[in-house]
């Protein structure tokens, strides 16, 4: 079937409008490690990835989740050793005060539970954000999507928003990094005070550890922990996405270790199952107990055995790879071999990120720093033309998004780099 | 470890309070078909079930993930025919206006889906419900639970309960089908008024088709059909929530067929993938477009290969093993054994369901129709004793869920009649 035959189908099947990549569709029938393949046999290098972290049809995960449906996938509402046993791995990873686990099945879920344990646990309904969120595609969730970009009428007046740090585009050009952190702090002051004002008590604060999809900015050193630190003082919990950010993306296990800062809850997902749907929300027990409490909670697929081989497998290959480690210094690598290619090539601006996360500002020219989104999807199309996958992101829909999978390495950079030097060395971006 | 050593491990890494079944909860660690064995290598018969409707660890569905999970298993953003295949084989299994499927992780959101469509479509948002109903554990749609047991302050403004239909404790004794469908739709008709009067546009109904949290009341025959008709003329759309109705468990493909009417939205979940999450929601290509146009839908676990995979097994083994007929055949037969019992046991009222979903008053007596809570849940608790699992529902609690496999047959069911005989032989039932 042709390119244009299948998109059809889709069309009807799956609805019009379905997000699809790229402006011509790739046709994925394989995956093996760092590479996906299409019907031609053509084979393309994962750099957006996402959710295979360990690579796609990891044999350890793939195996561990083979032997698992061959003994059992239950509910939760029996006991069962194994989903114990994956609950204390992952709060053995977290910080010491997340000792418990809410498992759900996906991102969404995870946040709907922190929103869940943050209003019943301190009796507020009021949230802030950043400006330029995303945490997951449920009504309630879904309120939290660029609050500052919604239309007057549907802007949940429960949530706002405070402007997402960031060192490029920043609140006030050449100031130093302290100064930029006191501006900051002070929308997240005015942010929780604008609830207050208008009656609404405070549940917490909800926000990617490193504000992936702001489009990873840098951000000011002290900014996390000190926001923390307010929204604590104003009554609030801290809940920390991970959903993009954990599993070692940034080289450490958590985002919000690299951006120092302990959460009160945390929210998992895309990563954590390598994709078996897994998710799920980490606390101290004594706020999980008091939400167990006060809401019955139940996630039928979730907590089962299934998720808890897929998810120790996952957490197994991460350990015995050393992933963390190559991780950091393939991501060292690779933002350094970009910055030498700057030289030659103005609307690549501002390079950073952590780990295997990285996020290139692409702009007209970098005296204005005007964004070019039209010039970012190009170099995107571009790249799939040539067999290699990444993706676009921010609110101006300018910063290239390059997130391999954990398992690439030095070998997978230079063909990508490659790559790169071939496109930009093309004479028009858009 | 012991149970109570157990239990204690769970409360802290799961939350004091996780949901869980019996005075004594069973340690399960294998399945197999119809059997679930605990950690002694004891053997109970599931006859909860809900999820791996097909048996546990059914070799086909099993084989099919493996084997998929092997391949590829990833976003939907790519194009993939496997998840296309599998769209449409779930559409022809639907009433012919439902061509296209948006995929989800969870019934839970199937539900989001559904709410999200009958609103873009409809630009309406009230919602009208049972007064007994679940359909969700999100903000959004844990609003639909037994809406008129909330508090006062709890109550969503834009949804609205009517008396859901039974004819066991219905709202007049003694009247004829005819005259109760007319009395039941009276109160359909008064919850769109009430949403009207208050100005609230209504989006639709959501209901699931056979009242399965209800406690699985014998409907007044033409009640669905007409309320159905009642909706779309007042310019809503109908769910139908098939989570726990849907893939053959009454003995009908969907719970729609057997109550007899034809929804605009259908959300399919718990048996879809025999324990793998995959949920979704049907619907004509108009609305999932026009749903498409208005709203950003992207579920990133969902519409994946791996969900493909599982899906299309377990469709395959209810069309190859003939489940449809076995059950309908299984469950009348059950039902019919049941009934006999009534005659020496004064707390077994009303009989009712449909093919292998069967819901059982229980009584303090029968000329009052007391309802039995305690008495159920004792009777829920022996059974686990002699090896047999079963729930118990509705709003009273009173109401014994018998719901097993499609996959059980004759023989399991005498198994499990002589067990209850010697249940309810004994003296105390509370």
């Amino acid at each position: 079937m042709t390119t244009v035959d299948l998109m059809d189908r889709r069309d009807h099947l799956l609805g019009a409008g379905a997000p699809i990549f790229y402006e011509t569709p790739v046709n994925i029938v394989r995956g093996q490690g760092v590479w996906l393949y299409d019907d031609t046999g053509r084979r393309y290098l994962d750099m957006y990835n996402n959710v295979p972290c360990v690579g796609h049809c990891h044999p350890h995960v793939v195996e561990a989740m083979y032997s698992q449906s061959q003994t059992l996938n239950v509910h939760s509402r029996y006991l069962n050793e194994d989903v114990l046993d994956y609950a204390e791995r992952l709060a053995n990873l977290h910080a010491d005060p997340l000792t418990s686990v809410v498992f759900t099945c996906t991102g969404t879920e995870a946040n709907e539970v922190a929103l869940a344990i943050a209003r019943a646990v301190t009796g507020g309904h009021g949230f802030i954000c950043s400006d330029a969120a995303y945490h997951g595609n449920s009504a309630e969730v879904s309120k939290f999507t660029r609050v500052s970009q919604q239309a007057e009428e549907e802007k949940a007046s429960e949530i706002r928003a405070f402007p997402f740090p960031q060192g490029y585009r920043s609140l006030h050009d050449g100031v130093s990094d302290e100064e930029l952190t006191e501006l900051y702090l002070a929308e997240v002051e005015r942010a929780i005070h604008g609830l207050r004002s208008d009656g609404i008590r405070l549940a917490g604060m909800l926000v990617c550890s490193i504000f992936a999809n702001e489009g990873l900015p840098s951000i000011p050193r002290e900014f996390m922990p000190r926001a923390a630190e307010i929204v604590r003082d104003a009554g609030g919990l801290v809940i920390a996405d991970e959903v993009q950010a954990g599993f070692c993306r940034t080289g450490d296990w958590w985002g919000y270790e690299t951006t120092g800062f302990v959460p009160d809850i945390v929210t998992m997902g895309k990563p954590m199952g390598n994709g078996m749907p897994v998710a799920g929300a980490a606390a101290s027990s004594e706020l999980v107990d008091e939400f167990r409490r006060k809401k019955r909670y139940f996630n039928t697929f979730a907590a089962s055995p299934l998720q808890a081989a897929a998810g120790m497998a996952v957490i197994d290959v991460i350990e015995k790879e050393g992933l963390a480690s190559t991780v950091d210094k393939t991501g060292i690598y690779l933002r350094g071999e970009l910055r030498k290619l700057q030289v030659g090539c103005e609307p690549m601006a501002d390079i950073r990120g952590h780990g295997l996360f990285i996020g290139m500002e692409w702009v007209q020219d970098r005296d204005s720093k005007r964004p070019d989104a039209d010039g970012a999807s190009a170099v995107v199309n571009r790249l799939r033309e040539k067999g290699f996958l990444i993706g676009s992101a921010g609110p101006l829909g300018n910063i290239l998004k390059i997130r391999p999978p954990l398992v690439f390495k030095q070998e997978h950079a230079e063909l990508f780099l490659t790559a790169f030097e071939e496109c930009i060395g093309q004479t028009h971006y858009a």
